[in-house]
């Protein structure tokens, strides 16, 4: 069964070049098996390149390796406390992609200024503080928990992304390929956003009636979008 | 003859991902038969990797699916209200293509600051208002009507695109194929337009004359542009 | 003879789509024999997938189509004037190409920020006015006549790149191939000296001896850049 | 053993168009044999499409072309004084990569933004001064010279990256590939923090604690990141 999983979480971090989301090994995607409560994930520091499923680290919710033959990557600490924080969702994904990033170094939530944002992110897609120097002592572990604070007022089914402050972004979905369309779905929406405060300086964001209008056309009972 | 109209507008379609226009499902085209009254158009959230043509679902003016494995495009409301207000076109497109999107969002009509823009586009590109919350209860129909009564005062067949506030374009043309045209220069217009205003942000739109004389170069009687 | 120009002419143009300076049709190059006095241009409104080294339209400097199957390029009249003014050249581009276009809509000279500029182009690339109402009679023709009077101020052959206001950049070079390279060129320093003045709104040119000092590395009886 | 040197030094010229780094023959990667004394580089505009292992030029610190068909590139001597002044460095790289070209032309260092940055540069990339016209009679040397000078209150194992005001950035690394990844990772970082200050006119560097972590996650005795 989990080579299955290796296979599906190799096949989701090879989304990340093909949609131009990575430069060298910028980013990583994971999913987790609740039943045994192990995860894959992409292995640390290895070129997209020479990738292979077999490549994939099997890590339990404690952290601890159960199977593989590299070192996971150096973000699990920060998936762990996702998944622990975040009970319905099956895939994380981080990548450093550019207009994200760029919107994180910005210590700037991502206003919501149209629906293809609303199609998939309820409300403004928020930026976490810095950890503090005593937080940065066990950094990877506390930027999940930091996270999952955020989440406490906010609904991470409702908004599966997050921007930590000068370093890049979160996502999630219930799986590992959700994950990805997730983060890909984050940085279109962070580059309209920041064009669209180009062209004009005194934007709103967009009337809560239609967002809710385009977020319940593909979310909940009413859905009508797609198959 | 409707098999030739979906294989037509599937082809329509695959141009979308060709010219960058669209992420995932984000955009579809329809094509009419005016002798039928029927128009072939996109199944709702299928992606563009798996699509064929005999997915294309045939629809008539009144929203009836008339053929089809799928259900159509959930804009389909909306093509139908273009179909019956602007009675000499033959196809229409939907896109949320990044800058195009970006000044729809922005809530601003594009101004025409050069020849690329006059060649096929006279005067500004409209952007409509939001619908109201009771309009939005019949949202994709409404975003039709709008767009209908925004051409009570411009001339739909001299300015083929227009933009909806905070949401994006939509163009049209005497096919499918014309309408993507027609996306694909709405797009590179809207770019350049906020390319330039950031250049010079004292910039005024193109003298009137210059406008006449490149958008009458390639259209009217007097023609002499191509073949 | 003129079948090796027409051959080297549909090259040069096939150049245009492979570095991304056109959109469909919006661009062409000439080159011309200077003994016959005649010049192979693209066809008008042909698109680049279907062009064919035969489909190359030959042309007198009196403008009268010598040989070919199309009408030549609805700009032919702006090449001949170029070829009139400036004898030492070969070869004349037009394009649309998006930074260009840009800083033509803007009506502004692009500054010569750096070394990148000053290996190619000597001084600020001048931006020409728009034609008079009288002037757009014989617009295309007198697009030429305007740019040749701007080079009685500016030497075409160390300039060898023009503006044309709220329309696009004309180049040109001892053949078609080098009026192509300077096509690029144009391109890319326009595209950073925008990006320049948005990371610093205060920039002042590069100071002129570091601009001589790289004109003259590449230009002149000191040239010491390549083999 | 210079063979497989010169084959090296090919490959790694040839990462310099497939990561979008050069235009043209606009930039040039170098990489030395300590024991010898000698480096290879790329030869002086040879295109890279044309280029071959056997056409790189091997040079001695003298600048004593050793062996070689070309003429070395003509930013050699800058090489040059790179590899004396840094004795630990095996590779250099220039580019005209457009966003680290547009901030030496904007002539500002590139804040600390995030940890994109962190991860390879610590601290603010410098940008020197322009030349004087008595320094611009050997140009290319004291490019080199003024940029070991700025190293004297800089750490070059710690930041291996510099700009020179209106001209373009150098990198260094270990090996030529290093350097390679280092230009890459330039371009990255300077197209991010131009989009951050678009999102943010008043953004401030990232904490230092916060660099610090980044920085010594991927280098020194304790670095954890990659296998």
């Amino acid at each position: 069964m989990l080579e299955e999983l290796k296979k599906r979480v190799y096949e989701a971090n090879m989304l990340l070049p093909k949609y131009g989301l990575v430069t060298f090994t910028w980013g990583n995607v994971s999913e987790i098996d609740r039943e045994s409560g192990c995860f894959a994930i992409k292995p640390s520091g290895v070129e997209y390149e020479l990738l292979k499923p077999e490549d994939m680290v099997i890590v339990d919710l404690n952290g601890k390796v159960v199977e593989g033959n590299y070192k996971p990557s150096s973000d699990t600490a920060t998936h762990i406390e996702l998944y622990r924080a975040f009970p319905t969702i099956g895939g994380v994904v981080h990548t450093h992609s550019s207009w994200a990033t760029s919107w994180a170094q910005a210590g700037r939530e991502i206003p919501c200024y149209g629906t293809t944002h609303a199609d998939y992110l309820y409300g403004a897609i928020p930026c976490v503080r810095n950890l503090t120097e005593e937080e940065l002592k066990d950094y990877e572990r506390n930027t999940g928990i930091l996270i999952a604070e955020e989440f406490m007022k906010n609904d991470y089914k409702a908004m599966p992304a997050v921007l930590c402050k000068n370093h890049g972004p979160f996502t999630w979905g219930k799986d590992g390929f959700e994950a990805v369309h997730n983060a890909v779905v984050l940085e279109e929406v962070a580059k309209m956003a920041a064009r669209c405060e180009l062209i004009n300086s005194q934007v709103t964001p967009a009337p809560q009636e239609l967002l809710d209008k385009h977020y319940y056309r593909k979310h909940g009972a009413n859905a009508y979008y797609g198959q």
